[in-house]
């Protein structure tokens, strides 16, 4: 096979809708950026985009190479009662890693911590696609303060488990995880907590 | 000034001692690795090396561009009430990275956590340097369960507040996040746990 060029399905167009994506959310956040100008700077037509990547959600999701959509998984872990609301967010999370994409996301994971340009689109993706919706769209008290401790606790089990494989994480069951770790996530997510005080 | 070839002193010198260090811990693991060896390979004096890095423990610390040494920090964290270990810990370890070097340590973690080779470098100084002084010379019941545990915690806070600068974990004062994930801590180092399951 010959390459003749851009045209649908070209891994070149998806490339470089890729890159203008990362580079528009990166400079204009989530909410900044537009799928029109994204196109426009790839050289494509806006409807492209939306038929290789679907919703401005997606897109970013895609640009991350992150294996979940926020605006897909949520939806799931908030549903149900909410004292196993840590629990099951961290059984979903284990699943995501666990599961198809998860070896890609973990290497777009660790690149995008050791990338100052791409720390700032990881920061975005949390803030726009996981600390908004669970604000404005679920309502969690004080999401702001609680889902980045979440956040912190999730991340570093993916670390120990997947990137260093420090054991007993790294082979422990899921469902073991679940049980030691789900109380912290859920202790952030709805426990008491102290007060913000003054930053120093 | 100008440059005439390795001598004590020489940055060269030291650069080479701790490629060489790099190599063997990464090969060889903490224990397998030896200073006469590492000096050889570095093509020095082993007594320069004990000079430039002191202890092997250090020389370690050293390669790993970490701004600080476990044998040294410890001891203070252990000692005192041990319903504030977790507390302790954490402030202790916030002010690690807070303080000199901690810009620099945290490059390297960065650095680390990206990259293959280096990551099990990581892995073999969490084992041999905290967990291996956990065990041994603390006694810590159930430390192979329980210090995977907080350095999961330890990470991620320190991922969200250094490196994805995310708020309110960037910005909180020492205080509140040690009363916010102080918690955690202990109760990994000292609570009450599931007994660790068979792997799935």
């Amino acid at each position: 096979m010959t390459r003749t060029g851009r045209r649908p399905g070209n891994p070149g167009t998806r490339e470089a809708i890729l890159t203008a994506a990362r580079d528009a959310f990166s400079r204009q956040g989530y909410a900044g950026a537009s799928v029109r100008r994204i196109a426009a700077a790839a050289g494509v037509d806006p409807a492209l985009v939306h038929h290789y990547f679907g919703t401005k959600d997606e897109l970013f999701t895609a640009a991350l190479e992150l294996p979940f959509t926020p605006a897909k998984v949520l939806p799931q872990v908030i549903a149900g009662d909410p004292d196993g609301i840590g629990e099951r967010l961290l059984r979903t999370f284990l699943g995501i890693w666990d599961g198809p994409g998860g070896q890609q996301g973990l290497a777009a994971l660790r690149t995008m911590l050791a990338r100052d340009a791409e720390v700032g689109l990881f920061r975005e993706f949390l803030i726009s696609q996981v600390l908004r919706r669970a604000v404005e769209e679920y309502g969690l008290p004080d999401a702001a303060v609680r889902v980045p401790l979440a956040a912190s606790q999730l991340i570093g089990v993916v670390l120990v488990r997947y990137v260093l494989r420090l054991e007993p994480l790294a082979g422990a069951s899921v469902d073991w995880i679940v049980a030691t770790v789900g109380p912290t996530i859920q202790r952030y997510l709805t426990g008491e907590l102290p007060a913000p005080g003054p930053a120093d």
